[in-house]
């Protein structure tokens, strides 16, 4: 913790916090030689994928939206969902924490705890971090660590593949937007918004059968995101609007066009986005499916060209906007 | 950049700046495989290490004592430190940066610039990183990789073994000393503070050449620092009050037995100290002077015990403090 010495501060306080990570260190594991206590963490593997992502209080989460330990759960969760985008196999990550003074403690311990339960649920260790006192809001950064010896990029896509995504899309979305409006939550869109599933075993088992031509995750939105491919392939991306698998919450809270709108532009659904050669998901599908018991679907395809175009329920393909779905209606909420 | 669309505030400006990153992005590399751009970056080694150094403005920093650009390359070198600390070699960092939004396009210039000049001290490249508003002070998570096969811990110390340190100590906190007094400060003291250099190439070079059974870096002092290596080796280090190399600065600013407490508790002059084996660092000394032109200084011993002690100066054998030098004369600054 280079810089707590400055005079500002010390705070023997958060020379206690500190150690709370010891508390989460992770057993032995071949892939981590040096884990939590020295300098650094030292990792090993074929390839070592690393992402960062940093999450604000008031920008990113409210914390009368979700529980202290949620909203580690949910920093943790979203960043590992950057480890399945590439289709790593997670290691561990680091959790660097800048805490209000007032209850700073309780709320280290809780995010701590939510950050090691998500970090568990894909077999990831806490490798380290770093914990500071700031007079500003709570701020969470997330460095998450895997092993991508044959990582898969957003540039792989070609003209003629199949375009798919896993799950159910807009869930998140429609929390975020009951939560905003202050109406009551629809319980299982709460779920998605707090306790998203990065989907890495998927990702991995995807891509060693040999599935994945490009990869995402969708924490922008369908429209979005695939845009992130369609711009770094080199290619456009047609979307079915008949096809987008659109969760039911979305369905039950709003018209079917703004839960299609939710569903393609809502983001934080920490799906997985891809491309596929013709016919190569059809022969995993009903594996996946029994592994998982996650749907994929196929919502597109891959054409010469350039950016997200969207077709279907009855209008003429039209272009979408990157990272949204203004263009759609000529509305944006 | 998960959870940018939460609906809280999107932030177009903010979208433009994550476009930094890119500019910045590593030359082809062996040990990189991916670079900037994709969700994750992809780095290859015998052994990666990794680390992060959480920076808050008004904690670690103040605006009016270094300018952005030094605020950056502060927090990145630093950081770097960590991988020194582990005689790894730097491959890159990320950088995550939440910034106030007065200013924050110019504010996220000066930053990148300042931490990019850091890292290409040390052959490091910008790995990525994420980039946020926060309605609070700036923060910066800085996550450091580099490769480290042989990572030289904390843990190696044995009874009999020298105790050694690089480098001149206390020219940060005579720096820190004079800002916080505001009284005028001493330029040479100013670089220590504004633009430590972190001392990788050395690190590796004496990994190499066998000598380092134990290493940290200089983050919180000497006596703290050496704490560290006592704990985790289960051994107690005698460090001698006449042979400390006290920073010219130092000398010039104060009484010498301030100077003494300012080189052993001062914090953030980035050196390292390590044990060798006893005669290890003779054989290598001059060839190591030749190569960085940073003085070697054998400041001490590994004895059976525990815990860090100073002798010297014509007083007796006492021990220090976890983390400081009250002890020694019984006040504490």
């Amino acid at each position: 913790v280079a810089g707590s010495r400055l005079g500002l501060a010390p705070g023997g306080e958060f020379d206690l916090i500190r150690s709370f990570f010891p508390d989460t260190a992770s057993a032995a594991r071949a892939d981590i030689p040096v884990g939590v206590g020295d300098d650094c963490a030292v990792v090993a593997g074929a390839g070592i994928a690393i992402s960062c992502d940093m999450s604000v209080e008031g920008v990113h989460f409210r914390r009368d939206w979700l529980d202290d330990r949620e909203v580690g759960f949910r920093a943790a969760a979203s960043a590992l969902s950057d480890l399945a985008a590439v289709a790593a196999r997670p290691i561990g990550l680091l959790a660097a924490l800048a805490l209000p003074e007032h209850g700073a403690q309780e709320c280290a311990r809780a995010l701590m705890r939510g950050i090691t339960e998500a970090a568990a649920t894909v077999g990831a260790a806490v490798l380290g971090g770093d914990v500071t006192r700031t007079e500003g809001p709570l701020v969470i950064d997330i460095t998450v660590v895997g092993e991508a010896g044959e990582p898969v990029l957003r540039s792989g896509a070609a003209a003629g593949d199949e375009f798919w995504v896993t799950g159910l899309l807009g869930g998140a979305a429609v929390a975020v937007s009951q939560l905003l409006g202050e109406e009551s939550v629809d319980p299982e869109a709460r779920v998605r918004f707090a306790a998203p599933e990065p989907r890495t075993r998927e990702a991995v088992w995807l891509r060693e059968r040999g599935v994945l031509r490009s990869l995402v995750d969708l924490s922008d939105g369908l429209a979005g995101d695939a845009a992130h491919i369609a711009a770094a392939s080199g290619v456009a991306i047609v979307l079915d609007a008949d096809a987008v698998p659109i969760h039911p919450a979305a369905l039950r809270a709003t018209s079917a066009d703004h839960a299609l709108r939710l569903a393609l532009g809502g983001g934080e659904d920490y799906e997985l986005c891809f491309s596929a050669a013709p016919g190569a998901v059809a022969v995993v599908a009903e594996a996946f499916a029994r592994e998982f018991g996650v749907p994929l679907t196929r919502v597109g395809r891959v054409e010469a060209g350039e950016g997200v175009h969207l077709e279907g329920r009855g209008v003429a393909r039209q272009p979408l906007a990157f990272g949204g779905f203004q263009h759609f209606t000529g509305e944006h909420g």
